[in-house]
């Protein structure tokens, strides 16, 4: 096995009894970047020599052992380039900002780097994570297929191994889906929790930085460097105690055939657990949280693009144009409706929990990732549980009828980030047994 | 009278008619700091040659006439020194980030330049806008005393008439205390219409970018650059048509006789010049929200510096370090109790205008600036309408006890700015009409 191919708590428990060092981690990331990235195509930004540079450092300090101070130490990330680094240019990939390098680290990238992990680089992302051009980055599984967006790179480099963590963000539904389509985990907090300082905005009241990993322990590695709220049950048991409401949302319509079918065997597999499974419908205000976070989407779009509009005009894309004309013609009147139904929601929303509900099983995409690098797929299964600020962590289930990862997400209640990854660490196990497997003979 | 003694509009008007020159423009301003900031110490960061070049290329610019593109064309700003400005640095007033240059402007640095406008310099600031290290800057009434904060710097520059603009921001109470100890007029708009992309991040929640003048007109100037929002009920009447609601609020307990005096004479004012003025007394719920705005503060703050927390441990400041560490104890639950009250109190707030109120008139500080510069002043009277998003203007009134300026501020209902402003064009004559009188002996 190629150090690449090690999960985080592997890689970090190596380093920790000096069977590996930061360099060798590095180096075999960056080999297989090499290897891989004329296919995937990733990455917007990689200096290999200062990346090894970084890791030789850190292998100079005393034998770490296990530091709390620096849980993360030696193990590289990718960060998408939306996100401000120091050392590295941040372009967002876009025309208007060609390699602007601004010299401070984003919140999110002064955490890892001060819990010990190594930058590796920047990764492609839809421009401003917002709209206009996509990342040129690769489905792993079917380069002719999208990764997902908008943190496309961010998906694709830990579902192709180059590194075992990299951060995403998500308005819409632009983290948890490219690690449904990339099969892999990711976590998307509690909005706020994480301080998005240094990430380009597109909304205050959406925009929420979380990260992928390639299994749960990973992520819970992360969540200690980034403290993520702990309340006052923890949750260390198995499935078999737990009371799991599946969620079709308002939105299953959009619903396609492989999408259904990994609900279904979650829930089934849940069940066969020992888990009780029951159907989850959400009250009817509920209902009208899509249009609320579209008109939300489009109105802090324009507050957020007016710089570039007044500036940039004949660059900035035309559909970021639209939000600054607010083209859907939002008044303010609708949009103080939109942020009072959601501000409403959030406490009824939490309330759930607690009493008959342990945490929601939801899909977390339509299905497999869409053929062609012209779309990056549908958020309409994300874009409700953005808005309502709650915590979710993605779970693969399978393969689809391409071949192509389908998952699943599990949503808790506001600041339950802790509890809801040790419930994820006891769903996982049964609901990802077999992740090469087509789901369509599994369920059928 | 000197360049810099104009307010932006009667500058922008002689630049129109190329009776003045931008750069002549700086030059007055550049001579005025020159003189006098050696006292009032507004600037952590000018560089002359660089804001005449910049001015220079404005002046080689076509005529610009009323151009509606560049509205701003020709008029200097400060800028706090926690808003990213391309050319210059970017310090906090921290030792953290020493003269970090972030080769990026702000959204709101974007759109002044965007709009013809020329960033004079950095103004001082308590560090990060937030605790830590106050501002050297003093007031310019007394530079015994401080300007208030934490838009230190900001504040006292235009009311010493080193600029006609400069940007402050509010978490707390940051932007409309400095307006009231330096006799000048602000708008802190509605929570979200100014991006706050590259201002360093206090709280998602509160934080607010807005800036000062010397006059309304100046603040409307910069509020169609800013495109702030519009209601369907434009207001351009005079004050005989106006409900006022006097709200000493639920913080009354902290009041000085100062600004009691300033409140009731502004009050007496706009009930002679014809309008009905009423007690306005605010629901229950809403003597809870200065505490929930504390809790609020406290844990988002302590998100926020979690970075430098771990980073830079020993030379954080003991009060942010205490936000990290949640000294005040907030749990989660309690996190979003706050949160629930606040988002709850919104919708009603904005709900109590159109019928039988227009604008509510409310203390802005509770009387004049404190002696001593270890101090900036209580933000007692401006954390509840912080956390309920709501715009508001502040409005000199005249001179306490100690001959430094008092103020009042005017509040309307969310994205109500521009309609505010105009009630505010329209009071604002009525209000402000000898700032040099001392308040006791007109009103007593």
């Amino acid at each position: 096995m190629e150090p690449c191919q090690l999960s985080a708590t592997q890689a970090a428990s190596l380093i920790q009894q000096r069977k590996l060092s930061a360099e060798e981690l590095v180096r075999s990331c960056l080999a297989r970047i090499e290897a891989r990235d004329p296919t995937v195509r990733a990455w917007l930004h990689v200096d290999p020599a200062m990346v090894i540079r970084n890791a030789r450092e850190l292998d100079k300090l005393a034998p770490p052992g296990v530091n709390p101070k620096t849980p993360l130490h030696g193990i590289p990330w990718g960060a998408k380039d939306i996100i401000d680094t120091a050392d590295m240019p941040t372009t967002h990939n876009s025309p208007i900002y060609p390699g602007v390098r601004t010299n401070r680290d984003a919140a999110c990238i002064g955490v890892v780097r001060a819990s010990g992990g190594v930058i590796l680089g920047k990764t492609d992302t839809v421009e401003f994570a917002s709209g206009g051009r996509k990342a040129l980055s690769r489905n792993p599984y079917n380069p002719a297929h999208t990764p997902g967006g908008s943190s496309s790179g961010s998906g694709a480099a830990v579902g192709d191994f180059h590194v075992p963590f990299a951060f995403g963000t998500q308005t819409g539904g632009s983290h948890i889906r490219p690690a449904a389509f990339n099969g892999i985990y990711a976590i998307k907090p509690t909005w706020g929790v994480v301080s998005r300082e240094g990430v380009r905005m597109s909304s205050m009241t959406l925009d929420t930085v979380g990260w992928y990993a390639r299994c749960v322990d990973d992520l819970m590695m992360a969540a200690e460097a980034f403290r993520l709220p702990k309340t006052t049950e923890p949750f260390n048991a198995g499935p078999e105690s737990l009371r799991v409401g599946v969620c079709r949302s308002p939105v299953w319509s959009a619903i396609e055939p492989a999408g259904a079918d990994a609900l279904a065997l979650a829930a089934k597999r849940l069940g066969d657990a020992g888990a009780i499974v029951e159907e989850f419908i959400l009250p009817d205000p509920f209902n009208h949280l899509h249009d609320a976070h579209a008109d939300i989407v489009q109105t802090e779009g324009g507050w957020s693009f007016l710089p570039e509009y007044l500036s940039s005009y004949g660059i900035l894309a035309p559909d970021l144009r639209d939000k600054v004309e607010n083209l859907r013609g939002v008044t303010p009147e609708k949009l103080l409706a939109s942020y009072t139904l959601a501000d409403s929601c959030r406490p009824v929303f939490d309330r759930l929990f607690g009493r008959g509900l342990d945490v929601i099983l939801t899909p977390s995409a339509p299905g497999e990732a869409p053929e062609g690098l012209h779309t990056t797929g549908s958020a309409i299964f994300q874009s409700m549980w953005t808005l309502l600020h709650v915590p979710c962590v993605a779970i693969p289930v399978g393969r689809g009828p391409k071949g192509l990862p389908v998952g699943i997400q599990i949503v808790g209640p506001r600041m339950s980030d802790t509890r809801l990854l040790g419930i994820a660490r006891a769903l996982a196990p049964v609901i990802d047994t077999d992740p090469q497997a087509p789901l369509r003979e599994l369920w059928h």
